[in-house]
């Protein structure tokens, strides 16, 4: 099976957990069969590795996640890097001529869409595959995902099947109806549409080349950024004639707001935090390492990071948007390439962080024009290059890099270092990168 | 008017923001006239001097509070340290020795003694010294301050008066009762007693060599750990036959738990957060930089602090101490006589704190067998003291410090570091100190 997985943009609507540079699908929040906090997108590839030792996963996204995607699964998954966000049509079509061109999947396989991020068990991950052999068939050009609605939902688009089979010709599409219409539509024996669908890659690829100008991935990368912003349920979904749609009765949620992410934790809380039993349905996510005490609370959802706390009624949290928008605020905390770094202290002149390199990782080799920066090794050893000197370091070892100097730094353990920038200038735009060829 | 402040323990009802070396009355909370915030005992002690800008304080307090005071009232103030805690009887005793011996108040001087931490008017001060004159006047050996009551509540003692004048003879006193009986009593005409009460010095220290054998001062501190604790209600005050009480009608708070702080909080917010418009009741007290938001909220108070996160119900925060007693946290946060530290990061084998030195003070010179440290000044100008060598320091230097080298830094102007611990046994026991002499 060659699967798609669509990885979204930085919503802000899981703020403190997500934000400009930190994705919902990459916070370890739920529980694995060890007992091991995973991720959605550890959980969901878990999944279809379990349902089908031999997918192929291919992931569509945005530069900014491919250090998460890599830290999270390892380097065994294909990433089809769209250079800036266009929407749905522009990035499945992207992803397919990276199959076709990069990865050399023949025309006639299949090709699986989803999300990377709904919450399911694994009989979803059997329905896919169910899907993909639905559309080899070539029955239909486009082959759809309905899931049995469980409620008259207001946040989905419905699609009307011409019958009840297991796989049926799609009759119609809807928009997200008000509850009453949505009423009206499941007693008609409409399905939710979850955005997930399956192709041959010959088929996409033809109805590409008749709407977009380009030779093949490489040109089509290059032009990325002049193609329309357009959905591929309005380009694609919803002029296609032949097309079916098969029915899924599981588990499906849409995690996307901390009401319904808290409905799909195992237990009320995530790090440390301690509830009084006066406490109803109160969920806590605690990423500090300072205590959360929760009292006399109902229906609440508490989550702090080093970007901030949120205290939210469950049903507000998902009006969050604007007043997360409202907050402009340096980023804390990031994952990067070769790890991740913790802001610790903001001065006027000054900031000091937390480094952690991944062993076997290394930074760009760089140097900034206004300000100086001093490293303390904390734990760990490795070798730092300065101006083209080579030095090993461990614990309690002291590095100075006056402003001009290049440096880097290589963990042959994971290396925790503290960093500290002296400058009146500090920004993250002060950076030149060298070659490493002088080392 | 001599007046002895009595500036209790480190409760915990205030948690995050009071703990095991931090009171309340320390906490930044209240705004000025000139709209900037002042603690519990800075607005204590700005009340008085506006009332009576003669007025000699001192404050009866333990060692752990010395650098806090000076900190937050300067170098003016009189502070009769206990050695350890004992209740009310011996620390009265105490400062009242301390008032005779050390600044030689005569004897048929008044004392008035209160509480720290009220949270009132200007009036109330103005009250405090008519307490005095009615002492100065010696028609009763005690005279109590009668709070007139708001409402029945169930946490004071009452005074029962045999008139209702101004200044009447005292009846009885009643301890603590429930809601019911305190109707009862306010019905009689009761009076809160809110432990403030004026004598003259010479009528105190003659009870006191009655009860305790002790020739002065120093020979009391010096025995003060075997001294039995006694509340000074029950040692002197229940038992004293010539006492008047004073009625107090102005406003009188005691802030002894959030319900009751938030209820004298100006604005609904101290530090950066957000309430939306659905939040009602909602009080946030946020001394981190990074945001909180609160949505839908009714009836909660947030606090967040380096020690870390209430989240409560109002009514249930006075239920807080046996949570935070199950705390067991290494302090985050201090003030110290030289200033400040904040923990940065913890780590197994390493710790980093950022220091902030105040103009002109400096630490204990000392050094540790157990681990390295590293200073790197972020900001001000200073001199370090290390093994007997001088070197004056600005922003971007580094001063390192291998274990067994003796080290001080004196602050030119306020200065800050980072320093990083580095060591396998990191414990505040590790440090042996040495007198300056070899500078």
């Amino acid at each position: 099976m060659n699967i798609v997985l669509l990885s979204g943009g930085s919503g802000k609507r899981l703020w403190p957990l997500s934000n400009d540079i930190r994705s919902k699908q990459f916070i370890k929040i739920f529980k694995n069969e060890e007992g091991a906090y995973e991720s959605m997108v550890q959980r969901v590839y878990r999944q279809i590795k379990k349902a089908d030792p031999e997918a192929a996963v291919t992931i569509a996204t945005s530069k900014a996640q491919v250090s998460a995607i890599h830290n999270q699964l390892g380097e065994n998954v294909g990433i089809s890097v769209e250079p800036c966000r266009r929407d749905t049509f522009p990035a499945i079509v992207l992803a397919s001529a990276y199959l076709a061109d990069v990865q050399g999947v023949d025309l006639s396989e299949p090709v699986v869409v989803c999300p990377v991020d709904p919450y399911v068990e694994d009989d979803y991950f059997f329905a896919l595959k169910r899907l993909g052999e639905q559309a080899k068939k070539g029955e239909a050009n486009l082959v759809l995902m309905g899931i049995e609605p469980t409620y008259p939902s207001e946040k989905y688009g419905y699609i009307i099947p011409e019958d009840g089979g297991a796989v049926s010709k799609v009759s119609t599409f809807k928009e997200k109806p008000d509850e009453a219409t949505a009423r009206a539509y499941i007693e008609q024996g409409a399905l939710w549409n979850g955005g997930v669908f399956a192709y041959q890659l010959g088929y996409l690829l033809k109805k590409a080349h008749e709407m977009i100008q380009f030779a093949d991935y490489q040109d089509l990368y290059q032009k990325y950024s002049s193609l329309p912003k357009i959905s591929f349920d309005y380009a694609v979904v919803e002029k296609e004639e032949k097309i079916q749609v098969m029915r899924f009765s599981g588990e499906w949620k849409d995690l996307g707001t901390w009401n319904t992410l808290t409905e799909a934790m195992e237990e009320n809380t995530v790090g440390d935090a301690m509830l009084n039993d006066t406490c109803t349905n109160v969920h806590v996510v605690n990423e500090l390492k300072v205590p959360v005490l929760a009292m006399g609370l109902h229906d609440v959802v508490i989550s702090a990071s080093p970007e901030g706390i949120l205290v939210s009624d469950k049903g507000q949290s998902s009006y969050i948007k604007p007043y997360v928008d409202s907050i402009d605020q340096q980023i804390m905390f990031a994952e990067k390439s070769w790890g991740s770094f913790r802001v610790l202290d903001v001065e006027e002149e000054s900031l000091t962080i937390k480094v952690t390199l991944n062993p076997g990782h290394k930074m760009n080799y760089h140097s900034h024009r206004n300000r100086d920066e001093v490293w303390i090794v904390i734990s760990g050893r490795g070798r730092t290059l300065l101006d083209g000197m080579y030095r090993k370091v461990s614990p309690g070892d002291v590095i100075v890099m006056p402003a001009g100097c290049r440096h880097t730094v290589f963990a042959d353990t994971e290396l925790k270092m503290v960093e500290v920038q002296i400058g009146r200038e500090i920004s993250v735009l002060d950076k030149q990168k060298y070659p490493m060829t002088e080392a």
